[in-house]
């Protein structure tokens, strides 16, 4: 993204990132992070040692930062969406303890992942406990609003992974399914975050709705990116390794895109690699040549663009506040880490 | 158990069951039916079926059956109790289908487990989204004080769940840390599930802590029966592999005593099979040989008659009731099970 945003606070990074949503909320973030670990403790020391792993690795808490800047946008001064932040953390370091057994993957965040490190087991009951750990953070919370939200996010984000695994290994998935399981796994709980923000500062149903839209539509441009990134990344910056998604027969919308622009050929190839898991060393290589063929990476890119464009509008009805700008700059960031 | 027990409609079965239990609520209990199997409908396929293979085979459904009859022993006339009896049974259904995934179970309920049928990646994932739709139908219920309830409960479960895998395997465990995971895994939903019938019947604390304990001893118990009978209890009327928890290395009541009070040589044996892991064909007939030659089983079952009196004073607060002498008998139906 080479546009020029001017920021709140006068920086015109030549790069957009999420320093200045960061800076913003500072303080509440380092609140959130202690809530997390104080939350993940458990006289059964696996918990913090396992929880402790991934969490630590720190990821870019980017749900919770959406949590954070969209209740202070929304001009709360209290002090409940520190708690909901931490819960939203919980919700998605379960999900991925639950994904890498799912997806077998050995690498996440440039560390081992713990199912590598503690079994498959540990990994499903920790991801359970911290689950639940983060109901018991909602339900602390007190507000049946909050709570509607995020346990009908987490229904809707399970439900999605269902249905990625029903579809799995299948090149004739339509772009539409696609969306729908990103949609699910990955937009839905931004929304909530997101929309969690306008609850707690007790704002109008326009302004729920509004967060609401923003987040999903960041919520699919960053997943859209995110499977872009699989096949493109440099591992280091990536922090996973490169090709898992094919490794794993993840039918995601690069391959969609290939495998309808592609010939017969190259259908074969890409139902034996993904469908029939028959993969041999250089295949990696082939499908990313045939990803450039088609135009697939950049077109992902180009659709993250669109749904960038939507969040961006969803946002137009705040009026101006540092928050917002740094809400709209998460966008490029978003759309612009895949460069 | 050969005492005669006065039931609440003048039958005096031979042994005791859940049938005078199941008549008092039968037409409650068919609305939970009703309500588990229209919550765990969903456009993914893969659900239902998952779930319902599960759900169909028709276990006891006594934790749902504590919450319907403790909501009618208080007096309770709506039908709150109804949905939040789905809820409890979606959180045990959501636990079995991870317990089957970490011990590796092939039968449950007589039928081949959900694992071995669609995989362990399913079961994680499908146990995934029936827990949070039970969060949503707790939501929906509207109760804090319900919520704080069945939360609570669930980390609790989890926290067990872990502590038990992290004693996995180990022959040094005490009796004290047995009781400390089965409290957890199981006896903590017993409790909550008889408590929350208290809760929508807006009783007094005395009450609701009286059920509690109820539930929480009688919880004890059956997993103490649950236990025994992995050694002793003919397959078919078990409804699982007889020898899962020896063959899987869990360190249960029976074989903590037997440990404890054999020689050098048993104690060898045991470390063998349930530490290292190394099992011969005929260990398991040595294993019971061991078990018996200690009285290991008996004293088993002599420690729930234990629990099963706590559970019984318990009750005592309560006026007479039908559902009184139901829950009455509910203990004796848990313990004669292993006769």
């Amino acid at each position: 993204m080479a546009e020029v945003v001017q920021f709140g606070h006068g920086r015109m990074p030549a790069r957009p990132s999420l320093d200045n949503l960061m800076a913003l909320v500072a303080a509440d973030l380092s609140k959130v992070n202690r809530s997390i670990l104080e939350r993940m403790q458990s006289r059964v020391v696996l918990i913090p040692q396992l929880a402790g792993h991934l969490i630590a690795a720190g990821g870019k808490r980017i749900r919770p930062l959406l949590t954070l800047a969209s209740a202070r946008m929304c001009g709360y001064r209290g002090e409940r969406h520190i708690q909901l932040a931490a819960a939203v953390e919980f919700i998605h370091t379960a999900t991925l303890l639950h994904d890498d057994v799912v997806d077998e993957s050995s690498l996440r965040r440039g560390n081992a992942t713990a199912n590598v490190l503690w079994g498959n087991k540990a990994s499903v009951l920790v991801g359970d406990f911290l689950f639940t750990r983060a109901f018991q953070l909602m339900v602390e919370d007190g507000s049946l609003g909050v709570l509607h939200i995020l346990a009908n996010a987490s229904a809707v984000i399970t439900e999605g992974e269902v249905l990625q695994l029903q579809t799995a290994n299948d090149t004739a998935t339509t772009e539409d399914a696609y969306l729908e399981v990103i949609s699910a796994k990955t937009a839905a709980l931004f929304a909530a975050a997101c929309r969690v923000g306008a609850v707690v500062a007790s704002r109008p149903k326009a302004e729920e709705t509004a967060l609401d839209s923003y987040g999903r539509n960041l919520g699919i441009a960053f997943q859209l990116v995110d499977d872009a990134l699989d096949y493109s990344a440099r591992q280091a910056e990536l922090g996973k390794t490169v090709g898992d998604d094919f490794r794993e027969g993840k039918i995601t919308l690069p391959v969609l895109l290939a495998y309808r622009r592609g010939d017969a050929d190259e259908r074969a190839f890409w139902r034996r690699c993904l469908q029939r898991m028959r993969q041999e060393p250089d295949d990696l290589n082939q499908a990313t040549r045939l990803l450039a063929r088609h135009h697939a990476i950049a077109d992902t890119l180009e659709r993250a663009r669109y749904y960038g464009a939507m969040a961006r509008d969803a946002l137009a009805i705040f009026p101006e506040h540092a928050c917002k700008s740094a809400l709209d700059e998460v966008i490029d960031f978003c759309v612009a880490r895949a460069h």
